[in-house]
This record gives structure tokens, C-alpha cells and sequence, in this order.
């Protein structure tokens, strides 16, 4: 089984994911400066799902960098990761759409949880597949924390929302900066603090 | 006639009907859980096509793995594949969106039967093309017993539908289901089993 | 200028061309046979549009197979090829949901004239940057009285459809079928009929 | 980090943008001229964003032509670019749907002043990671110039389309044009005008 040809599937399915959530911005009839600032909500969804699938394919280049053999198992877990991040436009539009009303914001949380899941199996996998599964997960380790913390804001962020769904949108942005910001700048933040 | 560029092309093709089948999944307008529980039958056909989508994408990928040549016929019976895949979505979206009726199945499985007869012309054709076609069909003879299979269980759940359409549903996830457990574990357990 | 992403960026577009097209297929609300059979046209047309983007995309492949030098006009021409090739589907569309009306046929025939017309531009481009466009143009001189009889026979479709658009249905799928049939099958046809 | 899976991701996202945009283009329900002809404002604005968009490509491509090392930065500033081109197809719906409205044409020249910013960070980000900065820096002077005097046109374009808005449409004409029309060809106009 071919590296390249799943890393191609997986690129051309997550650019269309990421591009066909730009479809639940529906041209608004009406040419006035209100009906672009009631897009406001259909538009801060669709930016914070587009910086989440770039990040999903950011790990994904990385996790598949250093392996060779895609067996039958990761072929399917890879399908598996990929079903969850398609349903992310679905939630994104809800949530939009319905102005960040609790059950959506919630709905939005599982969302984010499913493909983090789908995610934590498929690298388990992969680092199995490993020539060398021990130095694989050592350079992984800050990936799986980061993971791991992922998960746990997630969940908070579930319930959060029907409490007080703002709560839940600072997890959301926490979570996705915790991704974008490289690695080394978080290490200087906390060596600076202590 | 470059192998990469029809793969390249074909993945290309498969990931958007995969990813284009959720738009049939319409944001609903009301934000209860009610709205969301009436679009389980359109998820289970979105998972469903999903799924059968994947099992195209590997055996393609399995099938022109070995060969080398590409001819003018097996471009034309691929796209002729790549067709009948593309009407899936549509399938799904009636049989999601109608809960399951007895024609919307029937028409499902009728969907499903084309790009599998689609599939078995395309594979004796890059059989006969290969240079060592016996070698080759050795190495698919366990691929073609399921592909058999395959047809008689979409004939057979085509037919049930108009009688009682959840044999039909299971025939459906049975075939699914041979395609994705590999061939070993199915080994075993008929082996424990005799 | 890299061919591999000239090439693979068409095959994009022409991938997704193909396959939004399929959207325009609307999923019926009522489950009978009859919300079925109202589709056919928009089937049929469809179908028809698949092919020709299909000889399309076999085409654009062999152009770009013999050239190593990309530049910038070979990069506009093919883009305005892209550009004539995406109406399809609106051409499509219209034609198919108005059940062959006469004016929707004359544009379909428009839809097809204009990419005809950009890919002859792109060849003739294509054949004079080539290091050996004498030998070059004689390997594509079959191509070439293909590409005419088209041109001539999408106007003749265009014309007719104002009087007798079944007429301009046979132009399309003759023009279709010209390009599918190998030449050597052509050839064969003609030298057992003299 | 890998630049053939960059580049493949961004092609890939900007051949769905190119072609979704046409599903702007709705099918009209009526079969005469004036439905074709009412769409004309639609098609001129899916032309221009084509156009831009051919641009971006084009662009990106030579960009990333001379590079190998992709950083963490790099990534996310091109992700960034891909976040602002997707917005164009809702920009060009928008203005073609209300026939070339001020604010829909002030909120174009928005759409298209935001990729243009997000090219410059690219670019700015990418000369630095350099091994010969200032021989890159050299060799792109000349899109840089050209980069300016767009950006200079969006913001007057947005200014104008308050006033009257066919000298915003002129102004995204000329740049346009400027970006097509090779170097040589704009240098050998000025030389023989002086």
C-alpha cells in the first residue's frame, strides 16, 4: 500500500471539507451593511472550523512523515478520521446559522471531540506500524499532552454550553492556539512565568 | 498513458462524491435535539455511502497497483466506474431524506450494483492487460469471490426491499462489512467455527 | 513552470467540474417510480456531459504528455480551457431540468463550441513551443481533423436545435462517440465498408 | 515539512474555489433569452474572479518554485491566504446576484485587498526563509512593485464604489490585466511610449 496515494485522498478530501463550508455563507438578497453583519456568526464559525481542519492537516502531514507501511488497519482508521472532520461544515453551519444557540455550541464540541478520537486511534496505530514504535512516541509526546489537554477542553466545552456558551467558544480558541503556536514559543511563555 | 495522472484523477473524483455527499446532511433551521434525531436515517445512509466509497478507493487502489500500462479501454471503463460512483450521493440523499422507503432502497441497491458490475469490468480488463494475467488473477481470485458475493447479496437486497427493507439494510452492511474485515480474520473464524 | 502542477491542478478542476455536475441531479421529494422518470432528461444530459469531460481530460493528457516547457501563455490558454469547461454544468443543468427546450440545446451546443475552440488555441500553442513541432502536429494531425469535424458539427447542432433538436442530440452523441472508438477502430470500420 | 504536499493542498483548495463559484450561477427555471441575459452581471463577476484567482496560482506557484524549507510559519501564512481566497466566491455572488451595487462592490474590492495582504506576509515570510534572500528578493522586485500598485487600486476601487462604481469595475480590469500580460510585453509598450 502506497504512503503517497493515501496522503493525496487525504489532502483532496480535507481542501474539500475546508472549502465547501465557505457554501453555508449564503449570498444575502439584500445590499445593505446589516444583512453582511448578520453573517457575523456564520462567518467567526466557519474561520475557527477552518484554522481547526488546518490543523488536522498539519498533524496529519507530520504523523504520516515518518512511516512507511500504511497496512489495511491504518487505511481504515484514516477513512475513519476523515468521516468525522466531513461532519464538521454540518455543525459549523448549525452553530452559525442559529447564532451560537447552546445545543449547537455543544453539538460543535462533539464535532471537534470525534475527529480528536478518531485521531488518538489512528496515530496509535501508526506508531504500532513503526520500525521504531519507542523513538516514534518520544517525538510525539508533546503531540499526544496537547492531545490529551484537546480532549479534556472538549468535553469541558460540551457541557459548558449549556451553561454559558461563552465559556465553551475561549475553550474552543484556547484549543486551536495551542496548536498554532509552535512548540518552542509556548516553552519560553512558561520558562519566562516560572 | 501515465498510471499516476488516471490515479491521481480517480482519487480526486472519489474524494468529492465522498465529501460532497454531506451536503445532502441540510443544516436544520430549529436548534432541538428533535431536529437533529430526524436526520439519523440521512446519517446512517451518509455513513453507509461512506463507507462503500472507502472499499472502492482501496480495492481501486490494490487493482492498479501492479500494473503499468494504461490503455485507451481501461480509461474509458474507469470513468465508466467513476460514473456510476458519482450517482451514490444521489442515492443516499433519497434514501436518507425518505426514511428508508421500499423504492428509495431498492434504487440504492441499484446504485450500488452499477459501479460493482462497473468495478468487474474494469478489473478483467486490466487482467487481460496485465503481462502476467494468470499470476494476477491468482493474486484476485479471493477479490473476485467477493465481488460475486457482492452482486448476488445487491440483487437479493434490491428485491427484498419491496418486501422488507431492513434484510436489505442488512445485506447491505454484511457485504460492507466482508469488504472491510481482512481476509485473515474471516479465515480464522470460519476456521474455529468448522 | 513545473508541468506535474499545471497537470494536476486541471485534473482538479476538471474532477471537480465532473462531479458537481451531479448536484444539479436534485434528490425528488416523493418516492415514487414517476419522481424518477422526471429526472431522465436531467440523467441523460448528465451522462452526456461526463463523456465529454471525460474525452476532455483524455485529451488534455496527451497534449501536455510530449511537452516539457511550460510558459506563461500555455498557462493562460489552458486556464481559459478550465474556464469554458466549468459552464458545462450550467449548460448542463438548464437543459436538463427544461427537458430539451430548443434554446437550452442551442447553448448547450455554445457550451461545448467554446471549449473546443479554447482547446484548439491551447493546441496550436502548445505544438509551437514544442522542440519538434513539425513531428509533433503530424502525430497530432488525427486529433486535428477530429477537433474541425467537432467545431463544424457543434454549429450545425446549435443551428438545428430551433428546428428539430432531437437532430442536434444525434450531433452531440456522434461528435461523443468519434472521440471514445479508437482510431484504429474507425479505421478499420472504413477500410471494410470501401 | 514536505513542499510537494503544500503545494498539492493549495492547488487543490484553490481548484475548488475556481469551480465552486460556479454554482453561483443558478439555473434559471425559464427557457428564454432574458433569463440567460439577466445572468450577465452573475457571469462577469464569476469571469473577473477567475481571472484573480488564475493570478493567485500562477503566482503561488512561482513562489514556492525556488523554495525547499517550509517552517510551521510558512504553513499557516499560506493557510491564511487560502482563509481569504475562499471568500471570493461569496464576494463575486453577492456582487453579481445585486447587478453591481456599491456596497457589494466595495466588499469585492475588500475580498480581494485581503488575499492580496495575505500574499505580501507570504511572500515577505518566505523571502526571509530563504538561503539567498536578497537574489529572491531581486528576482521577485518586479511582482513586488506590482503587488504595491494592486494593493493602492483595491483600496481606491472600495473608495470609488461609493461614488461611481465602473471606475472600481475599470480599476479591477487594469490590475488584472496587469498581472496577465507578461513582463516583457508591458516593458516594450512603456519603451516605445517614451
Amino acid at each position: 500500500m502506497n504512503k503517497t496515494r493515501l496522503e493525496a485522498f487525504s489532502d483532496g478530501v480535507i481542501a474539500i471539507i475546508i472549502t465547501i463550508m465557505v457554501l453555508e455563507i449564503k449570498v444575502p438578497h439584500t445590499t445593505d451593511l446589516d444583512s453582511l453583519y448578520a453573517l457575523l456568526p456564520v462567518f467567526i464559525s466557519y474561520l475557527l472550523s477552518f484554522i481547526y481542519l488546518g490543523i488536522y492537516w498539519g498533524n496529519h502531514h507530520h504523523l504520516f512523515h515518518a512511516i512507511s507501511k500504511i497496512t489495511s488497519g491504518v487505511l481504515w482508521t484514516n477513512l475513519n478520521l476523515l468521516f468525522w472532520l466531513s461532519l464538521i461544515p454540518f455543525a459549523t453551519g448549525w452553530m452559525g446559522e442559529n447564532h451560537f444557540a447552546p445545543i449547537t455550541v455543544a453539538l460543535y464540541g462533539v464535532a471537534l471531540l470525534m475527529p480528536a478520537l478518531a485521531y488518538y486511534i489512528l496515530q496509535t496505530l501508526v506508531v504500532k506500524n513503526h520500525l521504531h514504535p519507542e523513538a516514534f512516541e518520544q517525538a510525539h509526546q508533546k503531540q499526544n499532552v496537547k492531545g490529551q489537554i484537546s480532549l479534556v477542553c472538549y468535553i469541558l466545552a460540551i457541557a459548558m454550553a449549556f451553561y454559558y456558551t461563552p465559556i465553551s467558544g475561549i475553550l474552543f480558541v484556547l484549543v486551536a492556539l495551542m496548536w498554532i503556536i509552535p512548540d518552542k514559543n509556548i516553552e519560553k511563555v512558561f520558562s519566562e512565568n516560572n
